[in-house]
């Protein structure tokens, strides 16, 4: 056997044991009894470590030598040689020390994060955050020398490959220069409009669940081959081939989790589809994390937000319901799920104020990795951030810099990755309608199908085989910019 | 470290993959869409492998010969290094190539039963049966050499280590001779009482789900460690931290599950109570399926079914599903839950009948590995069996010789552990009546505790620290017998 095939069979055993991996947080956010929580992190660590032990190997890194003498001739598998090499490099870049004690200290601050939120007390978590940000610091470092970039794109580039400062900064400047006068002008138009009703409840969690699994149907969502479940936190989980999408209900509203199911069919959507041949290889891996929220997006804000989706769903919600009145038109749905306002939470944010949840991320951690910025810097610049970019004073840390796990669990560098892919599912949209015709009257009749079917050719099927930016530019004629977002955000809100 | 140590180690990561294994196996069952089979089944199937690996690579048969050479100086860790050599002595007798061959037979065999038993056609399994039986042949004669043993009782041993066929032999011919005149004493005492009624339902399945709960929970069942779920055939799985029992609601009779579930509650009160100092290491497992399923008897045949206790839940059950007259009289209930009826299925069969279904199958299944019979013998050998001990002609191999998933996917000796825990359970509930004076006063109150605190003592806390007939010696005062399960039917129905 030659040297890249024997690496297509050791590789294809790591994402074995991975989807192995996956099923089985699946379990623990779904299913399992708070008992088994021991056991469970006991099976993680273990699979894990299994998975580092095989990258590690000496053969490995001979394998990966000769079959670069004497590549493949299929592009497909010299692209998947390019991503065996990327992924080696990230796991063999930190050593099996670094690796335990991160996991280690991730444990105790994520213990520490759950005590701190609800109280709104930094304090309890600045040590173990130091002690965390120190080792991700290491890593960081480790991983700057492996892959041959400055620290803060190493970790980056764990979530979105061949992502790049120099292009987010000029994205996001462009951004933040742009949002602040037009959500001036989105909110004065709002304000001439009567402000829209929810509709009222209560709304039983099966009605809810059928609706939503209604839609999803629509989307393409093949229940053959995926569930849809309830956790604490919504999240699209499992393999490619048994896709696992969850929600919250609330009793009293269901247009939040009914728009959340469909976000999250959206991450479904690109899983189910990325290339059955090269299904186990590191090639045929969705391309990164923002191409992911990308397809999320693209669902959600994108089409089932806007009017055409809508006018199909209004009347199903309606019969679901049994809605009567203003509540249930039209029109007061479209301008519920458009309406904007500047908050506090990043995931309760419309997207008009997103991008300025993340970019506020984005540039404390980038200053925390710097080493620019220390851990008891974080509250005053997290408020003094939040009242440049949204005008705003977090009344306590709870609803400031505690919000969100990312820090709590060691993730730097995965904030960017949201803003990138509504960025990215504007232009993969409007590259779409150029093409497909008649995609609104498709829309208005709830027919997913010829979106699909172009998404699946073009970005879904296309899975790691390029860049994030060659793909995109391949699909829309264009890397990723801030154009379409913008051009949408004007044709939605000020139109 | 020494060498003990370090097999402790190795023995914890096997020990924690197959918790791994176990999880997704339960989720095979429970939850996982028919589309997630593929990947599933490659899932289990790594895991496997890496197991094996870890048993085959030299260093752990060199850290074996160490520790032997010098024990540690704990009981319990002597009695983990015994049952480390004997994990290592089955994993190791079958080579790679033997293993795979028989799970690719496996595979293909459980697809032709499942064509062939709704049809009752053998002939669809003559073949692929031949070919796995050829398999096991092979597998029991590398086990026999490896282990010092008869090629049946290699394969005996793997389900119930030390478990010998001159015992069983001994122990099926005294049943075989008891039961059939016992059996026509039965018949004809219950033919003078009027036949018992099932409740009329629909019952629904949500109600269902409750009482079982309700009960559950008095047998000790702790839900933070735990799960009732659904599936098509009910088992005990999941990890002793959080042990998942699975059942089947039918809506025109709840007393079926319900009981079902009890038993199941059984194997999961076993698994909890496993020494939690010992887990994850070989001495802190279950005993074995005889001593295993002594569990699940004890809890559904020696309690439940037996008036005390239903004098506590028939109250329960009336309040449940608003139950009303004649049917729901405890005599009624008590005459449902121990009447007896020869019949073709084994896993519809009463305690009475059911010793002759496995005695049976393990007659046939000792001639075929012996090569003293061969498959396209099996319909014809198991309808003159049933004839000579339950005087039924089954009207097709459906509800013959095809009934049973076991042989078809490649489990000979496993049968007889049924049997052998009836007994195991008779004999240890005869012990704890002895030792615990006022039993039958908290039976109908629902109380388990004082039965449950003796069984953590005396054998669940026993894990494998010796062999089933050491640990039922100690506990009940002799080695596995048929006197207290005699005594038992005897005083169950013809007192």
């Amino acid at each position: 056997m030659d040297a890249y095939s024997e690496l297509e069979g050791i590789f294809r055993r790591i994402s074995v044991l991975e989807q192995a991996e996956g099923m089985l947080h699946w379990d623990h956010s779904v299913v399992m009894p708070e008992g088994g929580a021991t056991a469970r992190s006991e099976q993680l660590a273990t699979l894990s470590l299994v998975v580092h032990e095989i990258f590690e190997a000496p053969h490995v890194a001979e394998l990966l030598d000769s079959a670069e003498a004497s590549p493949p001739d299929d592009v497909w598998a010299q692209a998947n040689l390019r991503e065996m090499r990327r992924r080696w490099r990230h796991a063999t870049a930190v050593d099996g020390a670094l690796v335990e004690a991160s996991s280690r200290a991730g444990s105790k601050l994520e213990m520490a994060w759950r005590e701190a939120r609800p109280k709104g007390d930094f304090s309890i978590v600045a040590e173990p955050l130091s002690e965390m940000l120190g080792l991700v610091r290491r890593k960081a470092a480790a991983k700057s020398e492996a892959l041959g970039l400055p620290p803060y794109e190493a970790l980056l580039d764990q979530y979105e490959p061949g992502a790049r400062t120099e292009s987010i900064d000029r994205i996001f400047d462009d951004l933040a220069g742009f949002l602040p006068d037009f959500l001036q002008k989105v909110l004065d138009r709002q304000a001439s409009a009567p402000a829209p009703e929810i509709p009222d409840g209560p709304f039983d969690t099966a009605t809810q669940k059928a609706l939503c699994e209604r839609l999803m149907k629509h989307i393409g969502f093949d229940f053959d081959h995926g569930r849809l479940d309830v956790s604490l936190h919504p999240f699209c989980g499992g393999v490619p081939d048994d896709v696992r999408i969850t929600t919250r209900y609330f009793e009293h509203d269901f247009t939040q989790s009914l728009m959340g199911v469909l976000h999250e069919t959206g991450h479904a959507m690109y899983e189910r589809n990325l290339p059955a041949d090269w299904r186990l290889q590191p090639v045929g891996e969705a391309r990164g994390m923002a191409m992911h929220e990308s397809q999320s997006l693209l669902i959600e804000m994108q089409l089932c937000r806007g009017s055409d989706f809508l006018s199909f769903a209004t009347p199903l919600m309606r019969e679901a319901f049994e809605g009567e009145g203003a509540a249930w038109e039209l029109e007061n749905l479209s301008r519920l799920y458009t309406q904007v306002e500047p908050g506090f939470i990043r995931v309760d944010a419309d997207e008009v104020t997103y991008p300025a949840h993340v970019i506020l991320r984005y540039r404390l951690e980038r200053a925390l990795i710097a080493g620019e910025m220390e851990v008891s810097d974080i509250p005053a610049a997290w408020n003094a951030a939040m009242k440049e970019l949204l005008g705003l004073t977090p009344p306590s840390d709870r609803e400031g810099c505690l919000q969100d796990i990312h820090w709590f669990h060691g993730s730097f560098g995965y904030f960017p990755t949201y803003t990138m892919g509504a960025l990215a599912a504007a232009q993969i949209f409007a590259a779409a309608s150029d093409t497909i015709p008649d995609i609104k009257s498709s829309l208005r009749r709830g027919d997913f199908a010829p979106l699909m079917g172009w998404l699946a050719d073009n970005i879904h099927g296309q899975a790691s085989i390029a860049s994030t930016d060659d793909i995109l530019t391949a699909a829309t004629g264009a890397p990723l910019g801030t154009e379409a977002f913008k051009t949408h955000l004007q044709a939605r809100y000020l139109a």
